[in-house]
């Protein structure tokens, strides 16, 4: 038996998310099959992090155990090929430690959300950019980004789903960036809650079009309630982008 | 009668090409019908470049002559309702002189072709990037590339079916340019034969592949000969960026 990380990248929009679902396909169950069709086996894989529907992966990390000898890019290349025509691609493929956990093991993730500030409708980016249409100042956005650094109590920011233990997390950068209309923000954290990032996005944007100033995004933080979020953005824009390990 | 200017942004992939076809769906179709729609007139589209099937627009230019009494602005909006769910935006909308016309006043037409040199397939980029596998040397492509530009003969890269009257262009920018495992090849000149961005992209990948020397490429050019193109690219990488006119 031996444990191979996989790096993966895939596009959200045709799955209701990374997990296995009983009502409609997933990122999971599609390797998984891939997986049972090059080894005859029925293989669970444990990814760093659990997507929502529509959310896309630029390099998701994920693992599973196989009992069929095969090289790690062999068993890539397979992989591949069974995968189509789902849009996922495994990046890259290699044998790890058996106490390798993608998801236990991770100490580090990042998100990106892509935000096309235009008012024409999307082309070829529709379901992987939000569009916002009003024009967002990305200078308040940057400054009422940094209230939410740091250690706090996240709780507004949480899905009423959320399995956490703690809503309590530690936000290591919130960085919003512009070039042209397009903006980028980038998240990074040992951890997120359910929504976490797509219900900052969604109040910073809230700053950005002016409807919120800086002080009411510190008091819908203060305010430790779900009932103070302003707006959950969209899964469109979200991209799941690294996974960092004290090791690999 | 008023003469509209458009600025066109589209995601080649559902269409038969930009021109109106018979025996499929068009961009200009698709806008022509959004004008019926919106002025019950059956105005002709024109535009600065006919693109293929699987081109895309960035900013594609092209005019209309309408009687209806409508601000630009209102236009565009009414445009982009009547386009969905076509991928399909118009990004500006004004109203040009009688006498100026999106292909005929055009002096300077600019396209980039986009490759991702990864063995791994693609995932929401499928259709709007071109996967090379083999590494691609980009100094050796960037050094090709500059045998092309100038006035020349473009026969090798000319369709078949390319109606221009003469093989001779003088081709103003021809650059590669690597970003990661991303290319990005740019071409500027008045104007262009048919397939010749697609059949010059080709042969540069080939020099890229080591398949073709610098001189295989030198000696295609000047053979004049549609037989000694190496590779036509694909539609898939294609985009129209801009077209240039003397006072818009």
């Amino acid at each position: 038996m031996t444990r191979f990380a996989f790096t993966v990248e895939f596009d959200g929009r045709p799955f209701m998310g990374w997990q296995r679902q009983a009502h409609g396909p997933s990122v999971q169950q599609a390797i998984e099959d891939a997986i049972f069709a090059v080894s005859g086996e029925r293989a669970v894989i444990h990814a760093a992090g659990r997507t929502d529907a529509g959310v896309h992966g630029i390099a998701m990390r994920a693992h599973a155990d196989i009992a069929k000898d095969m090289a790690p890019f062999r068993l890539m290349e397979a992989l591949n090929a069974r995968l189509r025509p789902h849009p996922i691609a495994i990046l890259a493929c290699e044998a790890v430690p058996d106490d390798w956990h993608a998801r236990f093991s991770c100490v580090g993730r990042s998100y990106v959300y892509r935000i096309a500030n235009r008012r024409a409708p999307l082309t070829w980016e529709n379901g992987l950019v939000w569009r916002v249409i009003q024009p967002l100042d990305t200078d308040a956005m940057q400054e009422a980004a940094q209230l939410l650094v740091g250690r706090h109590d996240f709780t507004t920011f949480r899905s009423a789903h959320c399995q956490a233990e703690s809503p309590v997390k530690t936000l290591d950068r919130l960085d919003v960036e512009r070039s042209g209309d397009r903006l980028a923000i980038y998240a990074e954290a040992r951890s997120f809650l359910h929504h976490q990032v797509r219900s900052m996005v969604g109040c910073l944007a809230l700053v950005g079009m002016g409807r919120w100033s800086i002080g009411d995004l510190e008091a819908a933080r203060d305010a430790r309630d779900r009932a103070a979020l302003g707006l959950n953005a969209p899964p469109d824009g979200l991209y799941f982008v690294r996974a960092r390990y004290p090791d690999l």
